[in-house]
């Protein structure tokens, strides 16, 4: 028998999704952003590992079907309006990013001498993407 | 002279917003995460602190405002679509939650013995609201 009074408690948005935060439980480091329908989180917390929905192909994406980088989940969180959450999670292979980095958040800005802005990668490519998808 | 390409690079959402994760760069914690438009990155940058764009008020809305909790910039990402800001950030007061908690992220989910989940607070209030908001 399934409470579901927890995913009634949560704000989803007109398109019935929440944002989702995956942080490395380890590292600390914030790896990966995407959203959530309601069966996501459910499967989320039933499975034990992060399944997201895809907005762009408008499906349920368990995270990790194709590269093998799934997230364990650790913990879950919501902040206190309901409408964000936030996974402390275990990135197997040590890899979120479809690029092959560690973390998504890959690009910092920089400020040059006469005050332009820009963004540059910071972080090192672990694995040949094409490796990951074959 | 401002050179504003850092901003067109970033994918808006329909309502010119993006989303924004701040991370308190001490303690590592993911703190809070709310929007910001073209102008309130802007300022972020400019400013050197968090100004976000608040959707209830559908105002410009700097962090800290009223509250004191002022966010410093540490540094500034984007994830690889360019859709998502991560900010590690100083936070001023060591409270970011309008509930005088040290971060939004306070609700954990727990499951009971029979399978049921619900959502617990579990993060102290350091200062009582009503002294913060006066």
């Amino acid at each position: 028998m399934n409470n579901r009074s927890w995913l009634d408690e949560l704000k989803w948005d007109a398109q019935g999704l929440i944002p989702a935060i995956a942080q490395d439980e380890a590292s600390g480091k914030v790896v990966m952003f995407a959203w959530m329908n309601r069966e996501a989180l459910a499967m989320t917390v039933k499975l034990g590992r992060a399944v997201y929905w895809s907005r762009s192909r408008s499906k349920i994406w368990p995270k990790g079907e194709e590269s093998g980088h799934v997230q364990k989940l650790k913990s879950l969180r919501v902040d206190c309006d309901k409408d964000v959450v936030l996974m402390s999670i275990e990135q197997v292979g040590g890899i979120a990013c479809h690029t092959g980095r560690e973390s998504c958040f890959y690009f910092e800005i920089t400020t040059s001498a006469d005050g332009c802005h820009c963004w540059q990668a910071v972080e090192p490519v672990l694995k040949d993407p094409k490796e990951i998808y074959q």
